[in-house]
Protein backbone atom coordinates (compact mmCIF):
# COMPACT_ATOMS: atom_id res chain seq x y z
CA UNK A 1 0.00 0.00 0.00
CA UNK A 2 1.40 3.73 -0.39
CA UNK A 3 1.74 5.45 2.30
CA UNK A 4 1.67 9.33 2.02
CA UNK A 5 4.74 11.07 2.82
CA UNK A 6 3.37 13.90 4.20
CA UNK A 7 0.19 14.61 5.37
CA UNK A 8 -1.92 17.82 6.11
CA UNK A 9 -5.11 17.93 8.35
CA UNK A 10 -7.72 20.48 8.74
CA UNK A 11 -9.52 20.10 11.67
CA UNK A 12 -12.82 22.01 10.83
CA UNK A 13 -16.48 21.66 12.46
CA UNK A 14 -15.47 22.72 16.10
CA UNK A 15 -18.20 25.29 16.57
CA UNK A 16 -20.42 23.24 14.38
CA UNK A 17 -20.14 20.15 16.26
CA UNK A 18 -20.72 22.44 20.17
CA UNK A 19 -23.62 23.94 18.19
CA UNK A 20 -24.98 20.52 17.29
CA UNK A 21 -24.59 19.31 21.50
CA UNK A 22 -26.45 22.77 22.25
CA UNK A 23 -23.04 24.05 23.47
CA UNK A 24 -21.97 27.57 22.59
CA UNK A 25 -19.53 27.37 19.66
CA UNK A 26 -16.22 27.98 21.58
CA UNK A 27 -16.77 25.37 23.49
CA UNK A 28 -16.04 22.66 20.33
CA UNK A 29 -12.29 23.27 20.47
CA UNK A 30 -11.18 21.57 23.29
CA UNK A 31 -12.80 18.43 22.15
CA UNK A 32 -10.13 18.51 18.91
CA UNK A 33 -7.69 18.00 21.27
CA UNK A 34 -7.65 13.75 22.07
CA UNK A 35 -8.16 13.46 17.94
CA UNK A 36 -5.18 14.75 17.19
CA UNK A 37 -3.01 13.08 19.55
CA UNK A 38 -5.12 10.00 18.19
CA UNK A 39 -4.52 10.82 14.55
CA UNK A 40 -0.94 10.95 15.32
CA UNK A 41 -0.52 7.86 16.87
CA UNK A 42 -1.92 6.68 13.67
CA UNK A 43 0.40 8.58 11.55
CA UNK A 44 3.05 6.93 12.99
CA UNK A 45 1.53 3.37 13.24
CA UNK A 46 1.41 3.48 9.52
CA UNK A 47 4.67 4.61 8.97
CA UNK A 48 3.67 8.25 7.87
CA UNK A 49 6.81 11.11 8.25
CA UNK A 50 5.33 14.23 7.84
CA UNK A 51 2.12 15.68 9.58
CA UNK A 52 1.15 19.20 9.67
CA UNK A 53 -1.82 20.62 11.60
CA UNK A 54 -3.95 23.54 10.69
CA UNK A 55 -3.79 25.02 14.08
CA UNK A 56 -5.39 28.72 13.30
CA UNK A 57 -5.16 31.35 10.97
CA UNK A 58 -4.54 35.05 11.12
CA UNK A 59 -7.50 35.00 9.78
CA UNK A 60 -9.59 32.89 12.13
CA UNK A 61 -8.32 35.42 14.91
CA UNK A 62 -10.87 37.65 13.82
CA UNK A 63 -14.05 36.06 15.51
CA UNK A 64 -15.40 36.83 18.46
CA UNK A 65 -12.71 36.75 21.52
CA UNK A 66 -14.07 34.01 23.58
CA UNK A 67 -13.65 32.04 20.51
CA UNK A 68 -10.44 33.06 19.80
CA UNK A 69 -9.27 32.72 23.38
CA UNK A 70 -10.47 28.76 23.26
CA UNK A 71 -8.89 27.91 19.98
CA UNK A 72 -5.62 29.69 21.35
CA UNK A 73 -5.77 27.53 24.43
CA UNK A 74 -6.59 24.51 22.79
CA UNK A 75 -3.45 24.84 20.12
CA UNK A 76 -1.03 25.74 23.28
CA UNK A 77 -2.60 22.39 25.04
CA UNK A 78 -1.94 20.28 21.79
CA UNK A 79 1.21 21.24 20.88
CA UNK A 80 2.46 20.41 24.57
CA UNK A 81 0.63 16.87 24.63
CA UNK A 82 2.54 16.58 21.06
CA UNK A 83 5.71 17.24 22.79
CA UNK A 84 5.49 14.17 25.00
CA UNK A 85 5.44 12.13 21.70
CA UNK A 86 8.56 10.65 19.98
CA UNK A 87 8.62 13.80 17.24
CA UNK A 88 10.41 16.77 15.59
CA UNK A 89 8.12 19.37 16.15
CA UNK A 90 8.03 23.15 14.84
CA UNK A 91 5.31 25.70 15.41
CA UNK A 92 5.29 27.70 12.03
CA UNK A 93 3.24 31.58 12.16
CA UNK A 94 3.18 35.25 12.60
CA UNK A 95 5.71 35.39 15.75
CA UNK A 96 5.24 39.09 15.21
CA UNK A 97 1.48 39.41 15.76
CA UNK A 98 -0.26 40.06 19.66
CA UNK A 99 -2.41 37.04 18.57
CA UNK A 100 0.62 34.74 18.33
CA UNK A 101 0.73 33.19 21.84
CA UNK A 102 4.17 33.63 24.44
CA UNK A 103 3.73 29.80 25.42
CA UNK A 104 4.30 28.94 22.06
CA UNK A 105 7.67 30.58 21.82
CA UNK A 106 9.54 27.83 22.49
CA UNK A 107 8.09 25.79 19.86
CA UNK A 108 9.09 28.26 16.54
CA UNK A 109 12.65 26.53 16.41
CA UNK A 110 12.39 23.09 15.35
CA UNK A 111 13.19 20.58 18.03
CA UNK A 112 13.27 16.77 18.85
CA UNK A 113 11.54 14.71 21.40
CA UNK A 114 11.67 11.67 22.63
CA UNK A 115 13.75 9.91 20.16
CA UNK A 116 12.67 11.93 17.54
CA UNK A 117 10.84 10.17 14.22
CA UNK A 118 8.20 11.99 12.51
CA UNK A 119 8.16 15.35 11.81
CA UNK A 120 5.12 17.13 13.33
CA UNK A 121 4.35 20.48 11.84
CA UNK A 122 1.72 23.01 13.61
CA UNK A 123 0.22 25.91 12.00
CA UNK A 124 -0.38 28.55 14.41
CA UNK A 125 -1.31 32.41 13.71
CA UNK A 126 -0.75 31.04 10.24
CA UNK A 127 -1.55 33.33 7.34
CA UNK A 128 -0.62 32.38 3.57
CA UNK A 129 -0.38 36.29 2.87
CA UNK A 130 2.83 35.67 5.42
CA UNK A 131 4.33 32.96 4.07
CA UNK A 132 4.40 34.35 0.80
CA UNK A 133 5.21 37.94 1.34
CA UNK A 134 8.59 36.24 2.27
CA UNK A 135 9.50 35.78 -1.59
CA UNK A 136 9.32 39.27 -1.74
CA UNK A 137 12.32 39.64 0.69
CA UNK A 138 14.36 36.81 -0.72
CA UNK A 139 17.79 37.94 -2.18
CA UNK A 140 18.73 34.27 -2.93
CA UNK A 141 18.50 33.70 -7.25
CA UNK A 142 16.97 30.52 -7.27
CA UNK A 143 13.96 29.61 -8.45
CA UNK A 144 12.94 26.74 -6.13
CA UNK A 145 9.85 28.96 -4.42
CA UNK A 146 9.29 26.30 -1.48
CA UNK A 147 13.07 27.25 0.11
CA UNK A 148 12.10 31.11 0.03
CA UNK A 149 8.76 30.81 2.19
CA UNK A 150 8.51 31.38 5.53
CA UNK A 151 7.40 28.09 5.64
CA UNK A 152 10.07 26.53 4.21
CA UNK A 153 11.21 24.21 6.75
CA UNK A 154 7.82 22.14 5.52
CA UNK A 155 8.42 20.26 2.47
CA UNK A 156 5.14 19.14 0.12
CA UNK A 157 2.16 17.87 0.97
CA UNK A 158 1.30 14.60 -0.27
CA UNK A 159 -2.73 13.94 1.13
CA UNK A 160 -4.90 16.56 2.44
CA UNK A 161 -7.40 15.74 4.89
CA UNK A 162 -10.18 17.92 6.01
CA UNK A 163 -13.03 17.48 8.53
CA UNK A 164 -16.27 19.32 8.21
CA UNK A 165 -16.96 18.49 5.01
CA UNK A 166 -15.66 21.41 3.64
CA UNK A 167 -13.91 21.58 0.04
CA UNK A 168 -11.87 24.30 0.28
CA UNK A 169 -8.15 24.86 1.15
CA UNK A 170 -8.85 28.01 3.46
CA UNK A 171 -5.37 29.06 3.29
CA UNK A 172 -3.89 25.95 4.00
CA UNK A 173 -0.11 25.94 2.87
CA UNK A 174 -0.73 27.26 -0.81
CA UNK A 175 2.68 26.08 -2.37
CA UNK A 176 2.81 22.91 -0.30
CA UNK A 177 -0.55 22.35 -1.54
CA UNK A 178 -0.09 22.45 -5.42
CA UNK A 179 0.27 18.72 -6.11
CA UNK A 180 -1.64 17.56 -3.06
CA UNK A 181 -4.74 14.94 -3.06
CA UNK A 182 -8.08 15.95 -0.73
CA UNK A 183 -9.97 14.28 1.26
CA UNK A 184 -13.14 15.40 2.60
CA UNK A 185 -14.87 13.75 5.77
CA UNK A 186 -18.43 15.34 6.25
CA UNK A 187 -17.98 14.36 10.04
CA UNK A 188 -16.45 17.14 12.46
CA UNK A 189 -13.52 17.08 14.01
CA UNK A 190 -14.17 16.28 17.61
CA UNK A 191 -16.03 13.47 15.92
CA UNK A 192 -13.01 12.10 14.46
CA UNK A 193 -12.63 7.87 14.46
CA UNK A 194 -9.85 6.22 13.01
CA UNK A 195 -12.01 5.13 10.09
CA UNK A 196 -11.98 8.70 8.61
CA UNK A 197 -8.09 8.03 8.68
CA UNK A 198 -8.08 4.68 7.05
CA UNK A 199 -10.68 5.77 4.69
CA UNK A 200 -8.78 8.93 3.68
CA UNK A 201 -5.05 6.72 3.07
CA UNK A 202 -7.48 3.62 0.86
CA UNK A 203 -8.83 6.54 -1.05
CA UNK A 204 -4.92 7.89 -1.87
CA UNK A 205 -3.52 4.73 -2.44
CA UNK A 206 -6.04 4.57 -5.48
CA UNK A 207 -4.89 8.15 -6.86
CA UNK A 208 -2.42 8.60 -9.50
CA UNK A 209 0.85 10.99 -8.75
CA UNK A 210 1.89 12.75 -11.33
CA UNK A 211 2.75 16.10 -9.68
CA UNK A 212 1.14 17.74 -12.55
CA UNK A 213 3.30 15.99 -15.13
CA UNK B 1 -29.63 31.14 -5.78
CA UNK B 2 -26.06 32.52 -5.27
CA UNK B 3 -24.08 32.40 -8.71
CA UNK B 4 -20.28 32.55 -8.18
CA UNK B 5 -19.15 35.47 -9.28
CA UNK B 6 -15.53 33.42 -10.85
CA UNK B 7 -15.91 30.02 -11.74
CA UNK B 8 -12.05 28.09 -12.52
CA UNK B 9 -12.84 24.52 -15.04
CA UNK B 10 -9.82 22.14 -14.96
CA UNK B 11 -10.91 20.38 -17.87
CA UNK B 12 -9.07 16.79 -16.79
CA UNK B 13 -9.77 13.14 -18.39
CA UNK B 14 -9.60 13.62 -21.88
CA UNK B 15 -6.85 10.95 -21.96
CA UNK B 16 -8.50 8.69 -20.28
CA UNK B 17 -11.56 9.56 -22.30
CA UNK B 18 -9.12 8.69 -25.48
CA UNK B 19 -8.23 5.43 -23.96
CA UNK B 20 -11.65 4.34 -23.00
CA UNK B 21 -12.60 4.29 -26.37
CA UNK B 22 -9.87 2.87 -27.69
CA UNK B 23 -8.13 6.24 -29.36
CA UNK B 24 -4.68 6.76 -28.48
CA UNK B 25 -4.29 9.39 -25.89
CA UNK B 26 -3.42 12.35 -27.70
CA UNK B 27 -7.02 11.92 -29.71
CA UNK B 28 -8.88 12.85 -26.40
CA UNK B 29 -8.01 16.71 -26.83
CA UNK B 30 -10.41 18.11 -29.60
CA UNK B 31 -13.31 16.60 -28.23
CA UNK B 32 -12.90 18.51 -24.96
CA UNK B 33 -13.21 22.10 -27.44
CA UNK B 34 -16.96 22.26 -27.68
CA UNK B 35 -17.69 21.66 -24.03
CA UNK B 36 -15.71 24.37 -23.58
CA UNK B 37 -18.19 26.65 -25.60
CA UNK B 38 -21.09 25.33 -23.96
CA UNK B 39 -19.57 25.64 -20.95
CA UNK B 40 -18.95 29.15 -21.73
CA UNK B 41 -22.98 30.02 -22.73
CA UNK B 42 -23.84 28.49 -19.64
CA UNK B 43 -21.92 30.92 -17.48
CA UNK B 44 -23.13 33.82 -19.27
CA UNK B 45 -26.95 32.55 -19.47
CA UNK B 46 -26.62 32.14 -15.28
CA UNK B 47 -24.74 35.10 -14.65
CA UNK B 48 -21.68 34.27 -14.16
CA UNK B 49 -18.79 37.53 -14.38
CA UNK B 50 -15.86 35.63 -15.15
CA UNK B 51 -14.96 32.38 -16.19
CA UNK B 52 -10.62 30.44 -16.21
CA UNK B 53 -10.22 27.49 -18.04
CA UNK B 54 -6.60 25.54 -17.27
CA UNK B 55 -5.77 24.96 -20.95
CA UNK B 56 -2.26 23.43 -20.56
CA UNK B 57 0.61 24.26 -17.44
CA UNK B 58 4.74 24.01 -18.58
CA UNK B 59 4.73 20.52 -16.70
CA UNK B 60 2.53 19.30 -19.27
CA UNK B 61 4.85 20.21 -22.12
CA UNK B 62 6.93 17.36 -20.73
CA UNK B 63 4.77 14.66 -22.06
CA UNK B 64 4.96 13.11 -25.25
CA UNK B 65 5.42 14.96 -28.66
CA UNK B 66 1.90 14.00 -30.08
CA UNK B 67 0.38 15.20 -26.91
CA UNK B 68 1.89 18.03 -26.73
CA UNK B 69 0.81 18.94 -30.08
CA UNK B 70 -2.74 18.01 -29.68
CA UNK B 71 -3.13 20.06 -26.61
CA UNK B 72 -0.99 23.05 -27.86
CA UNK B 73 -3.78 22.74 -30.79
CA UNK B 74 -6.22 22.11 -29.10
CA UNK B 75 -5.95 25.50 -27.07
CA UNK B 76 -5.99 27.51 -30.02
CA UNK B 77 -8.77 26.31 -30.96
CA UNK B 78 -10.47 26.41 -27.91
CA UNK B 79 -9.53 30.41 -27.77
CA UNK B 80 -9.82 30.84 -32.07
CA UNK B 81 -13.79 29.99 -31.34
CA UNK B 82 -14.38 32.00 -27.79
CA UNK B 83 -13.10 34.86 -29.71
CA UNK B 84 -15.90 34.95 -31.51
CA UNK B 85 -18.22 35.07 -28.62
CA UNK B 86 -19.43 38.62 -26.52
CA UNK B 87 -16.77 38.84 -23.93
CA UNK B 88 -13.23 40.36 -22.78
CA UNK B 89 -10.53 37.69 -23.25
CA UNK B 90 -7.05 36.87 -21.79
CA UNK B 91 -4.34 33.88 -22.43
CA UNK B 92 -1.85 34.01 -19.57
CA UNK B 93 1.43 31.66 -19.89
CA UNK B 94 4.59 32.41 -19.96
CA UNK B 95 5.34 33.85 -23.51
CA UNK B 96 9.13 33.17 -22.88
CA UNK B 97 9.34 29.82 -23.44
CA UNK B 98 9.11 28.21 -26.90
CA UNK B 99 5.85 26.01 -25.79
CA UNK B 100 3.60 28.60 -26.19
CA UNK B 101 1.92 28.93 -29.35
CA UNK B 102 2.80 32.23 -31.43
CA UNK B 103 -0.70 31.83 -32.59
CA UNK B 104 -1.93 32.82 -29.29
CA UNK B 105 0.71 35.76 -28.71
CA UNK B 106 -2.43 38.79 -30.12
CA UNK B 107 -4.18 37.44 -27.10
CA UNK B 108 -1.89 38.07 -24.37
CA UNK B 109 -3.40 41.54 -23.77
CA UNK B 110 -7.40 41.64 -22.56
CA UNK B 111 -9.19 42.39 -25.50
CA UNK B 112 -13.08 42.72 -25.89
CA UNK B 113 -14.83 40.58 -28.51
CA UNK B 114 -18.34 41.52 -29.74
CA UNK B 115 -20.05 43.29 -27.04
CA UNK B 116 -17.66 42.29 -24.46
CA UNK B 117 -18.94 41.16 -20.77
CA UNK B 118 -17.76 38.09 -19.13
CA UNK B 119 -13.89 38.05 -18.22
CA UNK B 120 -12.44 34.72 -19.82
CA UNK B 121 -8.99 33.87 -18.84
CA UNK B 122 -7.30 31.08 -20.65
CA UNK B 123 -4.31 29.87 -18.86
CA UNK B 124 -1.69 28.12 -21.89
CA UNK B 125 1.79 27.06 -20.83
CA UNK B 126 0.90 28.58 -16.85
CA UNK B 127 2.51 27.69 -14.31
CA UNK B 128 2.66 27.89 -10.41
CA UNK B 129 6.22 28.76 -10.20
CA UNK B 130 6.46 31.59 -13.09
CA UNK B 131 3.17 32.84 -12.02
CA UNK B 132 4.60 33.55 -8.20
CA UNK B 133 8.27 34.13 -8.78
CA UNK B 134 7.05 37.66 -10.58
CA UNK B 135 6.64 38.34 -6.33
CA UNK B 136 10.57 38.56 -6.55
CA UNK B 137 10.88 40.61 -8.82
CA UNK B 138 7.77 43.37 -7.47
CA UNK B 139 9.17 46.22 -6.05
CA UNK B 140 6.04 47.36 -4.87
CA UNK B 141 5.64 48.25 -0.85
CA UNK B 142 2.11 46.95 -1.16
CA UNK B 143 1.18 43.78 1.17
CA UNK B 144 -1.36 42.78 -1.75
CA UNK B 145 -0.29 39.41 -3.25
CA UNK B 146 -2.93 39.30 -5.74
CA UNK B 147 -1.65 42.24 -7.63
CA UNK B 148 2.51 41.37 -7.67
CA UNK B 149 1.97 38.12 -9.41
CA UNK B 150 1.81 37.35 -13.30
CA UNK B 151 -1.93 36.09 -13.05
CA UNK B 152 -2.59 39.55 -11.70
CA UNK B 153 -5.56 40.17 -13.57
CA UNK B 154 -7.34 37.39 -12.81
CA UNK B 155 -9.38 37.63 -9.63
CA UNK B 156 -10.06 35.09 -6.94
CA UNK B 157 -11.99 32.44 -8.28
CA UNK B 158 -14.97 31.29 -6.19
CA UNK B 159 -15.83 27.73 -7.15
CA UNK B 160 -13.38 25.38 -9.11
CA UNK B 161 -14.53 22.56 -10.99
CA UNK B 162 -12.69 19.82 -11.87
CA UNK B 163 -13.77 17.33 -14.77
CA UNK B 164 -12.60 13.49 -14.14
CA UNK B 165 -12.65 12.41 -10.78
CA UNK B 166 -9.05 14.34 -9.27
CA UNK B 167 -9.55 15.84 -6.37
CA UNK B 168 -6.14 18.10 -6.51
CA UNK B 169 -5.53 21.59 -7.60
CA UNK B 170 -2.64 20.57 -9.78
CA UNK B 171 -1.04 24.25 -9.82
CA UNK B 172 -3.82 26.10 -10.85
CA UNK B 173 -3.23 29.42 -9.82
CA UNK B 174 -2.51 29.12 -6.14
CA UNK B 175 -3.16 32.50 -4.87
CA UNK B 176 -6.41 32.75 -6.40
CA UNK B 177 -7.68 29.63 -5.38
CA UNK B 178 -7.10 30.39 -1.33
CA UNK B 179 -10.43 30.34 -0.89
CA UNK B 180 -12.42 28.73 -3.64
CA UNK B 181 -14.85 26.08 -2.93
CA UNK B 182 -13.56 22.69 -5.73
CA UNK B 183 -16.30 20.79 -7.01
CA UNK B 184 -15.33 17.58 -8.79
CA UNK B 185 -16.98 15.72 -11.36
CA UNK B 186 -16.02 12.01 -12.00
CA UNK B 187 -16.95 12.18 -15.51
CA UNK B 188 -14.28 12.78 -18.38
CA UNK B 189 -14.17 16.44 -19.63
CA UNK B 190 -14.86 15.26 -23.29
CA UNK B 191 -18.33 13.82 -21.92
CA UNK B 192 -19.36 17.05 -20.45
CA UNK B 193 -22.71 17.61 -20.01
CA UNK B 194 -24.88 20.74 -18.68
CA UNK B 195 -25.68 19.02 -16.03
CA UNK B 196 -22.24 18.62 -14.28
CA UNK B 197 -22.74 22.42 -13.99
CA UNK B 198 -25.94 22.71 -12.79
CA UNK B 199 -24.75 20.03 -9.86
CA UNK B 200 -21.55 22.45 -9.28
CA UNK B 201 -23.83 25.48 -8.80
CA UNK B 202 -26.51 23.84 -6.70
CA UNK B 203 -23.80 22.68 -4.12
CA UNK B 204 -21.94 25.66 -4.31
CA UNK B 205 -25.26 27.43 -3.07
CA UNK B 206 -25.42 25.11 -0.24
CA UNK B 207 -22.00 26.25 1.14
CA UNK B 208 -21.04 28.92 3.47
CA UNK B 209 -18.91 31.50 2.72
CA UNK B 210 -16.34 32.98 4.89
CA UNK B 211 -13.17 34.03 2.84
CA UNK B 212 -10.88 32.16 6.02
CA UNK B 213 -12.85 33.93 8.49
Amino acid sequence: MKIPRHIGIIPDGNRRWAEGKGLSKEKGYDQGIDPGLLLFKLCQKVGVKEVTYYGFTADNTKRPTEQRKAFTEACINAVNILSKENASLLVVGNTKSPMFPEELMPYTERKVFGNGGIKINFLVNYSWKWDLYQLKKSTSLSNNINNQIQSNDISRVDLIIRWGGRRRLSGFLPVQSIYSDFFVVDDYWPDFNQEHFYDALNWYNTQDITLGG
